[in-house]
This record gives structure tokens, C-alpha cells and sequence, in this order.
């Protein structure tokens, strides 16, 4: 029979199982840190309504969507792209049977037939978190969950990150204040500025109608060529600015954002890893107060690995109930990607399985059967080889495994009740009786199972 | 603005927060117990090529199935309907980097276009594992299997689960002897007693073919009210029968059956959960030896609810190398619609969220936020409740989200340097400081936080 070439479609990541371990030890550490913080994990359908998925209009993502074909042809469903979407559906479907705020995370795929290229995934996880206000939503959020994401990279043990924060407020305040009342386009290039350099942004300023005095006080309020520390500056700026309808905005963005700032300070964030970043602004049609972005000192060029912000209203295009939410997303497929090939995290061989039982014949499967149990009863991960071979093929597969310790129950060892064990690392091997055998590899492989 | 009807597509599983954290309660059980036992974690990607998928041929499952229409149409991708041809996959695209027999267990979501019907689901997780060998594989593999699955059960608190085991050569064989040699359509009968009952099951016998004598022959073999247990009656058997082609694959399929059973006793499963069953026989073109179904005493309406068997050659559509492999599944969307039906399983309050921390003033958020931070150093998961509103609404949110213990912290309390802990259950409240405090929660929520 002629056989079908084994591969997956291009675009989509699969792991062997070294770094699967270590890709789903980031998702737990991910997931257990947004529900030690009481986000309550949700689990939507990945398929949803096109009038869902679609209710704010088409744009960019229409292209990029995977829609389903069942039977007679399509069917108004495709995979989700985000899951904010869903999240938009969920609460104003079950508004009446959730406690508001309510505090949701998600850790699912989502797809996007995005144009193919290296770290960019069409199937990929996104970890979300988001609180979510009925009518009212304090700003202490907002400083809440950048904390939790600060963490989370403190965790994986990522040195140099830092959270970039702005308020679009304050954006908003001082486009206003300098007589640009449509400021889109203005922010959409100060937003390029690390991409295309200063000289760009002030042609792309220029081409949104701003006059030459207007783009010198732009880019000397991002501080392009300033040392003083961005705080400083706004907090002049605030102090000299006048009283027009936009200094009320600003100041009010202003005052907004260093709530949050202390705030996150005391959740646990190192002062030195929070930057005030004049010139993120996320996306314009959606985001209305606090945005964040978060980079790797020396891997900027990887982009923000956490980015996400405050908004007015969740769920319009769903319910008549105003839903004012915050939250970050972190897009953890792309972060493995760029972790790994940066070497910032690697799998460590024996972190998954530890040893390896190997009856030397039918007699010992016994032995070897309650050898196994005792292992398990003690934490230690272990499975048995109960193959045919020779002993240099069963080590041979010890050393694939990762396993530190080789245990050997020979006839010779089951008539005296022991175990051979072989420290697959020091290449030493001595018979011990079981308890003893557990007792020496669960302080090597530091197990605390008394 | 018109708003669009918030609404799933229907045949998909959500569950409401609370019931989610029971679902994952149940999840992650099982990822924890397969990851106990030594199977490596693989996650593939949710579409496959349909040449890979379909390799086997159509059948039933194609009409089922799930496409993907991407921009100009019909794209030859699909969802995959389980995670048995993916491992087929991956295991002959990455034999050359995987160590051999290969361990691994999958959790993910499947997608099948199922009639709609109650507690059938089109998109729904699987949790398999497999132990795929390289030419030859133990059938200690065989007895390992069905004793994780039975650990699960055991753990998630099901009472009465019995593994009903099965042996395809036996069976084949036992056909046979009594000179039916083409049993497939027998087998697809006898299969079916339980839920028709023995009358149609030799009529459905006769038109398959079988004589009068074989009908009552194949009725005594699977034991129809013989009270005898079945190992008795196959052991009998096993003496009686002659010496011809079917006796030897009779007599082999025995002695096979016999050491699974024996280590299974020895893997640790009570001998009286363990039910020799001669009239289950799982999917014809693909078990060859041991096949598993899993039933709850007084609930075998439910049907099985964790399958599997042996196969001999896995991934023949994709590779010149023969893979045997035994494995099973669970099927965990609809077992939990079952368990959470039958009332066998359900939500606890306060087993999430277990304190609210209530700043009755902003002068109170940076105690409050420093009281947080230290209940979750303790292990003790907590939010903080900022919103405006009087205690009565903030008492309300805290018996919404179930917590166990809210916290107020007023400017008596801050003052004092202590928290006002309120017991929802005992509806006791009284100032403490905060160490104290959280000694309480502690003992009261069964923290070990020393």
C-alpha cells in the first residue's frame, strides 16, 4: 500500500515531547498564577456564530478567518481569532448569572490564516485575563493585572521586563491641547516611532495635516532625544498646560495613570520595571484608558510579549448593559517561539520522567509491577521497560528517556529483595532494598514525599 | 444600535464559571494522574490535512466532519474527529526522534457534527493515553492502562466503576472452533446484547448466517444467564476444546488475557472491579487484542465511559514501520454532562474564590492591597471589592462569588492595624490583626502555608 507522507499543515506548531513538557509547564505556571489571583477560568466553544465573531464589521481579521464548511457548504461558523470576541459574548449572555465585577482567564487557540512566516503562528494560544464592571470599574484593575503578568514572567524567571504603560486620556488631552481634535492618525504614527524612527514619524505627522510646531511638540512630549524621565515631564507639562477642554482631559488621564502607577507598586511591581511610554497607544477602536505593553530588555526587537488596556464597553453590539472592562493578553505560542530561539528557557533532560524499572525476565515482572507502585506512591515519575533486549538497549533507552536513575531487578536481586539502582548520571550502579533505593533518589531528585 | 442576540451554536458545551472550575478539577486530574504514570503530554495542532485524516478511507466519519473553507473555498484541511489518527501522525512523522515504546497522553477538543441530541456534543475533549511500541510491545502496556484509567475514576469519587475486559483473539478464535470464520457480522451482534436483549441477538446470529447449534453455542460461550463467571467458563472451555487452528489462537488469547488480568490485580485494581465481558468487542477493523469498556454500577445507561484496546499496527497508512500500541480514551465533555446528571459530581461554593478584601475608603486601598498580597503569599486565593456601593451590596457580591471569608478594612481597622474578618458561613465577624487573621482563614479554608 502506498503511504501517506506524515506532516501538518505549514503555520501551525507542534512540539516534541521535551518541550511539550516544558511549553505546558509555562501554560500551568500561566494558569495557576491568574487563579491564585481569582480569575475564574472560562472555556468557550472555539467555533462561534459568524454574527458573533463578525458583529463589529469585518476589517483585517475577515481575511485572516477560518470558516467552517459542514456538509452543504458554508455555514455561518468559523474558529474564533481572539478571545476577547467570545468573552464580549459570554458575559452578555450570562450577565444575569455572574457576579460583577466579574474576573474571568482563558488559556485557549484561536485562529488566524495570517501570511506565513518564522514566529507566526494561524493556530495559537492566547492566555487572557480580564475584569469586567458593571457600569463602574475601579482603576485598582487596572493596576491589578499588569501585576499579575509581572509575575507570571518573574516565574518563568525571564530576566529584564518591563511594562510599558500610557493612558489614551492623557493622548487624547494633549493632542487637544495642541489643537489636533482627530488625533487617529497622529497616534497611529507615534505608535511606529521604535519601528521607523523619529525623521518618519515627523513625515507620516506632517501627512496627517499636523503643522511643523505642532509635530515638535508631539515628539517633545514622547521625549524623542529626552532624558528626563517621562513622569517629570508630564507632571510639568500638567502643571504649566492651560484650561481648555483638553487640559481637562489630560489631567484627568494624568491623574488616572499615577493612581495606577502608585497602585501597581504596591501589587508587587519593581518601581525600575514600570515605564511611562508616551507613544503606545494599542488599537484606536477600542482602548479608552490605561493600555500596557511588555518587553524583554535586549529582545525588543521580539515586540510586546503581554500587551492590553482598559475599555469602555465590552459587549455593545451585545447587550444594552454597559460593561467597562480591563485587561492583557499574552499570546503564548509566539512567546514560546521567541523565548526558545532567544534560549531564555530550554527543556532540562529528567524533568518529566525519573526512572526507568527493568525486570530481567517474567519472574521479576512482579517485583518490578510493585517497584513501580511504591515509586508512584512517593511522587516519583517512573514506568517500566518490559520489552525484549539486551541491557545495553534498555540503558540505550534509559538515556532517551531523560531518566536519572535506572532501576535493575535481576534474579539475583529478587532473591535478596532489592533493587538495582544505576544513577544514569554518575554511571553508578549498587543494590538497595526499595525503601532505601526511594530514600536516596527522592533526596537527588528532591522530592519531599514523607 | 440593534444588538445581536448573544447565543451559542447549539451541540457545544459552556459552562458557567463555577461549573468550569469543576470541569478543570476533573481535567487536570486526569493530565495529572496520566503524567504520574510516565505518559508525555503532546498537544497537535486542532486541523490536519484531509489526506491524513481520511487516509483510512471515508465511512461515517466524513459526513461528520468539520471543513475549513479558507478565502477561496475548500482548502482540504479539517478539525480532527479524534486523537487517534493524529498520534498515527506524529508518531511516523517524528519516529526518528521519539524513544520507543512511546508513552504519551493527549487532553484536547475533537469535532464531530452529531446528530443534536441530548449530552452529545460536536465539540468535546478527549483525554487519551496510548504506549505505542516499535515492532514488538509488553502487554504489561495492556494491564498498565485500563489501572490509570481505574486510579482516575477512583480519585475523581465515582463509586462502583468496573473495567469490563475483552480479548479479540479469544473471541476470534472461539469463532473459529465452532466454524464460523468469518465472525464480523456476529460480532457486531453480540455486541449489541445488552441494549437488544438475547431474542434479537440470535436472530440477528441466524442472518449472519449461523446454524441453530453455533447460535447456542456462541449464547453458552458469552455465558446468557449462566451464572457461572466467565474466567470459570472460558478456563473450561479453554480444557474441552480440541487442538484445531481456532483452539491455538482460543488458547493464546487466553494465556494473553490471563497475565493482563493477573498484573492488572498487580497495577493495583481490585480483582472484583475487573469483569471478564466475552460480549464486548470494540471497533472491528482496529482492535486485535485486549479491548476495554469502563461502566458505573446503576448507571450503565451512561454507556462506557472510557474505552480502548490493543491494535497491532498504528500508523500503517503512514509508515513502512510497524507500531503496535494499546491505549484508551476518555471521553470528558460527555462524561461530565453524565457524572454532573446523575448528580455523581457537583460544584462547591466557596472551593475557588475564598476571601473578598472590602477598603470601605481609598485612605484604605494601600492596607488592602498589602492585605491581598499576603493572603495570596499564604495560598489563600482573594480579590479585593473597590467599587462603590454600601456593605450590604458588597456582602451580596461576596455571597455571589461564594467566598467563604470577606475582610473589611474601615478606618477603625486601619488605625488599629487589624482586618474585620467576616465568616459568610457563621456570619461572625471580629477585628484582628492581619496574622492573626489569615492563622484563622487558614485553618478554617485547610491551608498548609506554614
Amino acid at each position: 500500500m502506498d503511504k501517506i507522507q506524515p506532516s501538518i499543515l505549514p503555520g501551525f506548531m507542534e512540539l516534541l515531547p521535551e518541550e511539550q513538557v516544558l511549553f505546558d509547564r509555562i501554560k500551568n505556571l500561566i494558569s495557576t498564577t491568574y487563579q491564585k489571583y481569582g480569575y475564574w477560568p472560562i472555556d468557550t466553544p472555539q467555533i462561534e456564530k459568524d454574527e458573533i465573531l463578525f458583529a463589529k464589521g469585518g476589517g483585517e481579521t475577515t481575511k485572516q478567518i477560518y470558516h467552517i464548511a459542514k456538509g452543504e457548504g458554508d455555514s455561518n461558523q468559523s474558529l474564533r481569532f481572539d478571545l476577547t470576541v467570545p468573552l464580549a459574548r459570554y458575559v452578555a449572555q450570562h450577565a444575569s448569572e455572574l457576579a460583577f465585577p466579574f474576573r474571568r482567564s482563558h488559556i485557549g487557540k484561536v485562529y488566524r490564516g495570517e501570511r506565513n512566516q518564522k514566529g507566526r503562528y494561524r493556530e495559537f494560544y492566547q492566555a487572557d485575563i480580564d475584569v469586567i464592571g458593571m457600569n463602574t470599574l475601579s482603576v485598582l484593575n487596572d493596576a491589578e493585572v499588569p501585576a499579575v503578568i509581572y509575575e507570571i514572567f518573574e516565574k518563568i524567571g525571564v530576566p529584564g521586563v518591563h511594562l510599558h504603560i500610557n493612558h489614551r486620556g492623557l493622548l487624547n488631552g494633549f493632542f487637544a491641547s495642541i489643537g489636533v481634535e482627530e488625533p487617529e492618525e497622529a497616534l497611529h504614527a507615534i505608535d511606529k516611532l521604535d519601528k521607523i524612527g523619529s525623521e518618519k514619524v515627523r513625515t507620516l505627522l506632517a501627512e496627517a495635516g499636523l503643522r511643523a510646531n505642532q509635530i515638535d511638540q508631539v515628539l517633545a512630549f514622547i521625549g524623542v532625544d529626552d532624558p528626563t524621565p517621562a513622569m517629570e515631564r508630564v507632571e510639568q507639562i500638567a502643571q504649566t498646560m492651560g484650561d481648555g477642554p483638553g487640559a481637562v482631559l489630560f489631567r484627568a488621564g494624568w491623574e488616572d495613570l499615577q493612581a495606577v502607577y502608585r497602585a501597581m507598586i504596591g501589587f508587587g511591581i519593581p518601581e525600575e520595571a514600570i515605564v511611562l511610554d508616551l507613544k503606545i497607544t494599542r488599537g484606536l477602536d477600542y482602548y479608552t484608558g490605561m493600555v500596557y505593553e511588555t518587553f524583554i530588555d535586549g529582545y525588543e526587537s521580539i515586540g510586546s510579549v503581554a500587551s492590553g488596556g482598559r475599555y469602555e464597553d465590552l459587549a455593545s453590539n451585545f447587550s444594552k448593559l454597559k460593561m467597562p472592562g480591563v485587561g492583557m493578553s499574552i499570546g503564548l505560542t509566539r512567546l514560546f517561539y521567541q523565548l526558545r530561539a532567544a534560549d531564555l528557557i530550554r527543556p532540562e533532560k529528567g524533568t518529566f520522567l525519573e526512572a526507568l524499572v527493568i525486570p530481567m525476565g517474567s519472574d521479576e515482572v512482579p517485583v518490578a509491577i510493585e517497584t513501580l507502585r511504591q515509586l508512584r506512591t512517593c511522587g516519583i515519575v517512573a514506568q517500566m521497560d518490559a520489552e525484549p533486549g539486551k541491557m545495553k538497549k534498555k540503558f540505550s533507552y534509559a538515556d532517551q528517556l531523560g531518566v536519572r536513575f535506572a532501576l535493575i531487578i535481576g534474579e539475583a536481586e529478587r532473591n535478596a529483595g532489592t533493587v538495582g539502582v544505576k544513577d544514569m548520571k554518575s554511571g553508578e550502579q549498587s543494590p538497595l532494598p526499595l525503601a532505601e533505593a526511594i530514600s536516596l533518589m527522592a533526596g537527588v531528585l528532591g522530592k519531599d514525599w514523607k
